[in-house]
C-alpha cells in the first residue's frame, strides 16, 4: 500500500447520493471524468476484471464463444433495423473526416446478425451462441449513482442463433441458468421478473433485478408464490363473471358538474342514498395509437375510477405502436366525445375501438358517462349493455392487488437491472435476410435470442448490497485481493513477521494487499474496513505473544491465531 | 472445430494488399466492419488477449500499475493542452444530447496528468507509473492493411511521473527494457530508432519499429555500428572546417536564365571550363515559420544543390513551430528576394534568419545566387563571405550518407511502429499545474514520460513477420491454441485415439484445437497450415501402427512418435 496508486477519502463526494457511489469513490475504486463517465483505479479495475472472469467462465460453460465487435460502428446496419432513429437522443452519433455517419454501439444485435450471416450458411453450423464483453455507450438522459447508470459502461452481451423455436427455448434456458449461476457466484441477491406482457410467450423476456432500495426499476412480487414481474408485465387477475339475472336496468341520471371521479362519487352518493366507492365508476380515457408506418387510430380505454392509468403499462400494451393523448383538434373532429361524460355507448356506436381493464368482466355494473353533458348512466352492465372490443393492461398496479397466479397479494419493491434474457425471434435475421440452407437445400431463417449482463454495473450492485456503515465488503469471488495484511505494531520483528506472512500467503497462491505504511493502526483499520477485502490479518500487539488476528470483514468476527498457523487457517477457510 | 465459430476462406479479400491482412481474414481471425474498423473472431481474439497478457506481465514487472480511463472524454482537458485543435481531422469529435463536446481518446496524456493530480500531493508518492490497455480511436486519413493501421485499435499506454530528470531517465530506461522483453517474447524482429532530432537530449524519444517491407515508417541504419534513426531524427555528419588561406575571392558572373540547379550547373561548367557537380552549388529556399501563438517569420535555408528538401525533416526541425512556403504576397513585400537568384548576402543584409545545412561548414566554397536577376556568385566561402545564423536539418537523407557516428554508410529500410518511448517532460504537468509538495513543503512539478505499445497492431505484425506462403505461424507465446490435433483417418479407433489424446493434452494444461470435422485430410491440413498453431498433431494412417505425426509449423519439421509417448514428447518440447 505504500506504493499502491490509492488515496482514500474521508468525505463523501458532493455529487454522490447512493451508498455504493459514495463508497467506491471514497475507497479510491473509481473516479468521475464527466457525467456518467468514470475511470477505474487499480482496486476498482481488479473487481471489474473479477466480475468479467466469472461472467466469461459461465458463458464458456454453456458453449458460448467469445468474439469482440467494434464499439465505433457504421450507420447502415442501424439504419436497416431502424434503430438509428428509434434510439433517439440515447445514441451517440458522430461523423468521420469524410462525413460518414458513425455511432457508438449501445447494443449489437445488428452486427451479430451480420456476423453470423457472413460466416455461416448451412443448418449444420447451428445452433451457435456468440458473446462479447465490451465497452458500450448510451447517452443517458440522467446518468446517476456513479457506475450504476453510466454513459460508458462494460456489458456482456450474447446472441443465440437457432433454427427452431424449440432451439431458441433451449438457448434461452441455458442463458437463464448461466445467469443464475453468475449472480449466485457474485453473491448478488436478485429476483427474476417477467419483462413483457407475454405477447411472445410467457418466458420470452425476463429481467434479473438486484434487490435494492436505490434501484430505478419497480417490480411487484407475490411472497406466497414467488411470482415477480416488472410492473409493465403484470397481468391483472380478472374476477369471475357475474350472471346478468336480477341486475337492475341501467338508468341515466342528471349529474351536473361532475367531470371528475371525485365529483361523480359525491353526486352518486346523493342519487343512490348510500356510500359509493370510486371503484364502482368506470372512467373512459381516449388515446390515439399509431402502428409503425400507420395512421393514428382513436382508442377508448375503460378502467375502474379508483385507479390511475400507468403510462408505462399503457405504452407496453400497445408496443410497438406509439400512444399519444388527444389534442383539441381530435376532440373537435369527433363531436360525440363529450369531455368528462364519455361513455362506452358513444364510442362503440361511432366505431372507436374500446378496450377495458380486465376487471370489467361480464356482469359487472358501472356508473359511467352517458355521452351527454352533465349526465351519467348508473348500473351499466358489461356484456349486457355494452360489449368491449377487448381488454387492456393500462391501470396502475397497487400493493395488495392479487397476484396473477391467485396465490396472494402483490407487494412492490425496487431493483437494479443486472441481466436481461430475451427471445428476440426473427426481427434482426429478417432485417438482414440471414438465411441458411436446410437438409433439403431450402433456406431457413434463424431465430435469435439476446442476453445481457451489466458487468460494470455489477461492481456497484455488489457494493450496494454488501456494504455496511464502515465501508465496502467484497465477496471472495470478486474481491480485489484475497487477504489484507495490516501491520499495527511498530516493532521491527512484527514488520518482519508480517513480511514473512505476506510472502507465505503469496506463495500459497493468494493475492495479498499489504498495508506496510507508516500510518497509525487506527488509520489502517479504518482503511481496511473502507476497502473491504473479505479477510484482514492484523499483525498487532498480539504478535509479541506469537499471535495474529484474523478479521472476517463480512461477518465481523475476529479471532487470534498463532502466527505459525495463520497460513494454514486462512487457506482452510 | 466442428463447433468453432470459424470459416476459412480460399480467396484473398479484395481489399487486402499486405500478407498479414490477407491471411488474418482468410484464416477467420478478423472481419472488416468499416474502413479501419474490425471485429475479432474467436481465434483472433485469443491472439489479441495473449499479446495483452505478455504486455501486462512486463508492465507489472516494472512496477507499473494498471488503471482504465474512459475512451469517451470531455473536451476541456484537450482544450487546455491545445490538442482539441492540434489533432485536426484525426480526432473523432462528437456532442452529447446536451450539446457538450466530447472526443474519443487518441492518447491520454491529459487524463493521466489529471488523474495523478487528483490523487497525489506529496513527494513521498513518487515516482509512480500508471498504464492501461485500452481501445483507442484515431480517424486516420488512410486506414490500411487491416488491423495494421486501424481507426479503432487496442493500445497499451503508460505514463511515468517523476520528480527529477534522473528519475525520468530511470523510468524511461525501465520502459525501454520492458519493451525489449515484450518484443523478444513475442518473437518480433525490430529495431530501436531515435525519433527526434535530440532537442530534448539524445534518448528523449525512441521508436520500436518492426522490420517489414510493408511498413509505413522509413528509417535509416548503419550496419557497422547498429545506429538507427527515423529519417527525421538523422543528424548530418558535418565535415571538418577548411582553412580560408588560399581560397580565391568570390566572383559574380552573369548566368542568364539559370533559375534551376540544372541550368546553373551547365552555365557554371561553361564559365569555369570544367565539370561542375550540383553539390558545389548552394540553393537557398525561403520558408516562413510561426511559433504557436506567434507571428510569421521569414527563414532562409541553404542546402547543397544536389539535395532536395525533405519536408518531414524540415518540419521536425522547427517543431512545435509551423512551417509554410512563401506566397506571392510575401515575395512582393520583400523585393530583395530575387526568385531563382537568392543568395546569402541579401538575406543576411535584410535581417532574414539564415540557416544552412550542416555540410556548409566554414571554408566551404559555393556557387550561389548573387541576388540579382541572371547573376550568381562563384567561390562564396562560408564563414568568410557570409556567416549563417545556424544550421538546420532540412536536406534529404540518402542511402550511402555517412552515419552520424562516422562508423559507415547509412542504408534505409521500412518498418512498422510497434512501440514508442518518450521523455515528455513537463508539458502536461505544466498545462494542468500538477504540483506536489517536497520535503520542505515547497511545490515541485513532476516530469512525465509517455510510452505506447500497439497491442492490436502487434497481432498483424507477428502475422506479417512469421507467415509463410501456406498461412500463419504463431509463436507459442501468442498462439490461440498450443496444439492443433487433426484426425486424418476415418477409422473409429483413430477417432477415439484422437479424442483421448486431446483429453490427455488438455489435462496436462495445454490449450488444444481439435479438428474433429468430417472434412477430408487435405482440407484439414490446409486449414491447419492457414490457422498456424505452432504444433500440429496428425492422427492419420500411422495410427494403425500406433503412431501419430508431430508437425512443427514454424520449422516445417515432422516426425512420427508412438501415440503413448505423444503427450510426454509434446510437453518436453
Amino acid at each position: 500500500m505504500s506504493h499502491l496508486f490509492l488515496r482514500t477519502l474521508r468525505d463523501d463526494p458532493a455529487d454522490a447520493e447512493v451508498p455504493s457511489h459514495k463508497l467506491l469513490v471514497r475507497a479510491g475504486y473509481v473516479r468521475r471524468i464527466a457525467p456518467g463517465i468514470y475511470s477505474w483505479l487499480p482496486l476498482g479495475l481488479k473487481v471489474l476484471r473479477q466480475v468479467e472472469r466469472v461472467v466469461r467462465e459461465e458463458m464458456n460453460n454453456i458453449g458460448a464463444q467469445e468474439i469482440s465487435l467494434p464499439a465505433l460502428l457504421p450507420r447502415e446496419p442501424y439504419e436497416t433495423s431502424n434503430r438509428w432513429t428509434e434510439y433517439g437522443a440515447g445514441l451517440f452519433r458522430l461523423q468521420d473526416r469524410k462525413g460518414n455517419d458513425l455511432l457508438l454501439g449501445p447494443t449489437h444485435e445488428e452486427l451479430f446478425a451480420l456476423t453470423v450471416k457472413g460466416e455461416y450458411n448451412s443448418y449444420k453450423d447451428f445452433p451457435v451462441t456468440l458473446y462479447q464483453v465490451q465497452t458500450k455507450y448510451r447517452d443517458e438522459e440522467r446518468p446517476r449513482a456513479g457506475i450504476l447508470r453510466g454513459r460508458e459502461f462494460v456489458m456482456k452481451d450474447s446472441y443465440s442463433f437457432d433454427l427452431t423455436d424449440e432451439g431458441l427455448t433451449q438457448s434461452y434456458k441455458a442463458h437463464r441458468d448461466a445467469y443464475e449461476r453468475i449472480f449466485a457466484r457474485l453473491g448478488v441477491k436478485y429476483v427474476i421478473v417477467s419483462a413483457t406482457s407475454g405477447a411472445m410467450g410467457g418466458s420470452a423476456s425476463e429481467e434479473f433485478l438486484a434487490e435494492s432500495e436505490v434501484g430505478e426499476d419497480t417490480y411487484v412480487r407475490c411472497v406466497e408464490s414467488g411470482y415477480a414481474a416488472n410492473v409493465e408485465a403484470v397481468k391483472t387477475l380478472a374476477p369471475a363473471p357475474i350472471p346478468f339475472d336480477g341486475l337492475p336496468e341501467a338508468v341515466v341520471h342528471d349529474t351536473p358538474d361532475t367531470p371528475t371521479i371525485d365529483s361523480l362519487v359525491e353526486a352518486s352518493r346523493q342519487i343512490l342514498g348510500r356510500d359509493v366507492d370510486a371503484s364502482e365508476t368506470l372512467k373512459n380515457i381516449l388515446v390515439k395509437v399509431r402502428q409503425p408506418g400507420g395512421e393514428w387510430e382513436l382508442v377508448g380505454i375503460g378502467i375502474p375510477g379508483d385507479r390511475e392509468v400507468d403510462d408505462k403499462r399503457l405504452e407496453a400494451s400497445f408496443e410497438p405502436a406509439e400512444v399519444a393523448l388527444l389534442d383539441e383538434t381530435d376532440f373537435a373532429a369527433n363531436p360525440f366525445l363529450v369531455k368528462g361524460y364519455i361513455g362506452p355507448k358513444a364510442l362503440l356506436a361511432n366505431g372507436v375501438r374500446y378496450l377495458v381493464d380486465p376487471r370489467v368482466v361480464d356482469g359487472t355494473s358501472w356508473i359511467t358517462g352517458a355521452d351527454e353533458n352533465g349526465k351519467h348512466v348508473f348500473g351499466l352492465v358489461a356484456g349486457r349493455d355494452f360489449v368491449a372490443d377487448g381488454t387492456v393492461e393500462a391501470a396502475e398496479v397497487r400493493d395488495g392487488d392479487p397476484s396473477p397466479d391467485g396465490a396472494g397479494p402483490l407487494v412492490s419493491a425496487r431493483g437494479i437491472e443486472i441481466g436481461h434474457v430475451f427471445q428476440l425471434g426473427r426481427k434482426y435475421t429478417d432485417a438482414f435476410a440471414v438465411d441458411v440452407l436446410n437438409e433439403n437445400g431450402k433456406p431457413v431463417r434463424p431465430t435469435m435470442g439476446s442476453y445481457g449482463v451489466g458487468v460494470s454495473r455489477l461492481v456497484a450492485v455488489i457494493a450496494e448490497q454488501q456494504h455496511d456503515e464502515k465501508g465496502l465488503r467484497w465477496p471472495a469471488e470478486v474481491a480485489p485481493f484475497d487477504v489484507h495484511v495490516v501491520i499495527a505494531n511498530k516493532d521491527e520483528q512484527a514488520r518482519t513477521g508480517a513480511e514473512n506472512l505476506v510472502e507465505e500467503l503469496s506463495n500459497a497462491g493468494l493475492d495479498v494487499l499489504f498495508d506496510d505504511r507508516k500510518a497509525s493502526p487506527g488509520v489502517k483499520f479504518k482503511d481496511s474496513e473502507l476497502l473491504g477485502m473479505p479477510l484482514v490479518v492484523v499483525v498487532g500487539r498480539g504478535f509479541a505473544d506469537g499471535n495474529v488476528e484474523l478479521r472476517n470483514r463480512i461477518t465481523g468476527e475476529s479471532n487470534e491465531v498463532p502466527v505459525g498457523e495463520a497460513v494454514r487457517v486462512i487457506l482452510g477457510r
